[in-house]
């Protein structure tokens, strides 16, 4: 095989119909398959039922003097704001420990920040006009989401292999209007990125303009190595608070991909003066979140240390997906050179840049072919990839065989929107 | 016993040497009782500790084909909505089901008003100026502390004994500003005053200027019963359809008072429009509550009818608490026409109208003697009681050997209060 680009429009006409061939072929097929959303699989959700048998007696459910059956304890209780802390690395008063959704967590302080204004708020941000905020892309969709939905401008932030553009963030947070920023800084989604340790400094160490700039800190593949031992990284709440910064970040984590999506528990990490402020006003709007769901987790998690042998579980499950994607897109993409995409150590995506104005008629021809992605586009703010380009693979649902199976298709499709463009101009 | 009211100045100062001399007393005895909150007993969140044992295996975790331990379903199970439906009287596609906490429903409506508008809203309300809301008194202090919160001015409603006085809620309406009412429609916080059919109809065929005027129907009580039979209550959301305002209403209700008070599940019910709109907003904070939690639920609690034995094994140990209550009242304070109070079949509270311009110095009375009670004035917007009359008693928390000691302070507190008041004449 050589690359499409060397090839002669002839070679490309006769591999096109090659293609389209096997696209009908795979069409025919019928699959339903959904790779659109980083869901656990059915293996790593069976993992964890012995997670309910840890409260059996009424006397179970005490956690210290605690009755974590009745009202009460907003910031959630003692044994899971430690849990937390351990495996975040900060302090446990730092800690706020909310119910299922660490989105909801987020959507919170987004909102909140909008009719109440944050710790550091001049006024709430409804009364601004040209709020904005800084967009990593490619980045997470569901964060693009919150924003626009209170009409935040966003400003794309391009990655590097350390993290974001720390020239284009460090320019951007010049303008007072500038909020606050999205990051994944651990396994970005899609791309899988770590930040290193000179981002890190950097964005702790940032004098923004706006008193109240907020790093939304999205830690959610904090314990999330699919392949290798754990990787430690740095605690932010931490790191901000030793660069003069404390209250400039919060921090979000969840077990949805620990224990269950549907029903694990998550957390808000903040300064103590941040955490103070936002419990007061989560005490207009909830008396406390699930507690005895925090005391089940605390008690089947117990703490860091054992939380990562069942992440070893996870990875033993999800390591050979990964390997099935990375296998197909070596033997049948690579050669063509139509592609490139990363290759994560943990997380739950593989990040596909496709030949530039291929990605949404990539992802369209995959759905003709019955296998649905996320949408081209999603990872960018506005649903807007400006290259057309980046494709989110997310291989965690299927099962190995289903997965092959879609791996065909999908990469029978980026070859097919390659070979349309390459002939088109 | 006479009144205190015709009795000599000097008959009033030898009755205030003495209650003062037991209230010296009570004090030496160094209680803690805390009845400030509508808090089960542990004896009732020991009676549903099977809920736990309804779901063993994998299989267990299947609502048909969806299982509820992956992400998703964010408008609630299908078996959840049957069970809220059921219990409520509106139909299954009416229901939203959420957390644990209604109050965050509640809070959501209010808080997107404000930054998104609802569905008939011409623009969300924080671009609005004098925004107010009804409130009927004396109520609960968790939702005006929601509209408070949103800088939203409160306007009293005076209750009657057949809920609030809609010859003032229908003048109130006649302002466009005046953009919804709390209400909770049986066994009414405190009173416990079920609204009758007269004002269920005047309600639903209301015509607020406001296009999108919203009852905030917090039926929370809706099968509480402590004394007699279950009461039959119309369902809201049908009524509402049937007055040609299908749209008017928000109704919520949770399992806090069912199952237990930090790990229900709550419900809102609304016409599927408004569901509808509502959902669309939610998608972007969250993807579903917990659905292991909602399952649980439905198993356990199964339909109305099964919970409503559940409910009766509550109202055992209620009963005699409220009885206990009552008792004191009806033996310590009604001979001195000191102050009236409500004989409710249900809900969580007795509301005491005590002398004018004694409640808080009696809350404050009984807080010396180490009995901590909502605080005087809780039960009014702004904390403001005008007459300084109301106050509320949560019996369900003691056990009924510490509830007599408490009232024994209660009735101790009062008359002392009300002695100092006709003394300072």
């Amino acid at each position: 095989m050589t690359a499409y680009t060397t090839r002669t429009k002839d070679e490309l006409q006769t591999e096109e119909r090659a293609v389209r061939a096997k696209f009908e072929e795979l069409k025919a097929r019928g699959l339903k398959l959904d790779m659109s959303r980083g869901k656990p699989g059915k293996a790593q959700l069976d993992l964890v039922m012995d997670m309910f048998d840890v409260l059996k007696t009424p006397e179970d459910y005490l956690d210290g003097k605690l009755d974590v059956r009745n009202y009460g304890e907003l910031s959630g209780i003692p044994s899971a704001k430690a849990l937390f802390a351990d495996i975040l690395g900060c302090r446990p008063a730092e800690v706020f420990v909310g119910g299922n959704a660490s989105l909801n967590l987020m959507y919170g302080v987004i909102s909140k920040a909008h009719t109440h204004g944050l710790l550091h708020s001049e006024k709430p941000w409804s009364k601004l006009e040209g709020i904005k905020f800084l967009c990593p892309v490619p980045g997470y969709d569901r964060h693009f989401a919150v924003t626009q939905s209170f009409g935040v401008e966003m400003i794309p932030i391009p990655m590097t292999a350390e993290g974001p553009d720390m020239d284009a963030v460090e320019a951007a947070i010049a303008d007072p209007l500038v909020k606050g920023m999205w990051c994944v800084p651990k396994y970005s989604n899609p791309d899988g990125i770590v930040y290193s340790e000179k981002t890190l400094a950097r964005l702790t160490h940032m004098k923004p303009a706006a008193a109240d700039f907020t790093l939304m800190w999205d830690n959610a593949y904090s314990v999330h190595e699919f392949c290798g031992d754990y990787v430690p990284f740095p605690d932010i709440i931490s790191l901000c608070r030793e660069a003069g910064n404390p209250d400039m970040v919060y921090e979000f984590a969840s077990t949805s991909k620990i224990t269950l999506p549907g029903a694990g528990i998550s957390a808000m990490a903040a300064s103590e003066a941040n955490i103070a402020y936002m419990t007061k006003l989560l005490s207009i709007e909830i008396i406390s979140y699930d507690k005895v769901n925090q005391l089940r987790h605390a008690r089947y998690l117990k703490d860091k240390a054992h939380t990562l042998t069942l992440m070893k579980k996870h990875a033993a499950i999800l390591g050979p997906k990964f390997q099935t994607v990375l296998n197909a897109l070596d033997k049948e993409i690579a050669p063509l050179g139509i592609a490139s995409w990363q290759r994560p150590m943990g997380g739950y995506f593989v990040s596909v840049n496709a030949l530039p104005g291929t990605a949404k008629r990539a992802v369209a021809l995959c759905k003709e072919a019955g296998v649905v992605m996320t949408g081209a586009g999603a990872t960018f703010p506005y649903g807007k990839d400006p290259a057309d380009s980046n494709i989110r693979i997310a291989p965690s649902l299927p099962p190995i065989n289903e997965l092959e199976a879609a791996l065909e298709v999908i990469c029978t499709c980026l070859k097919l929107a390659a070979l349309e463009k390459l002939l088109a101009k």
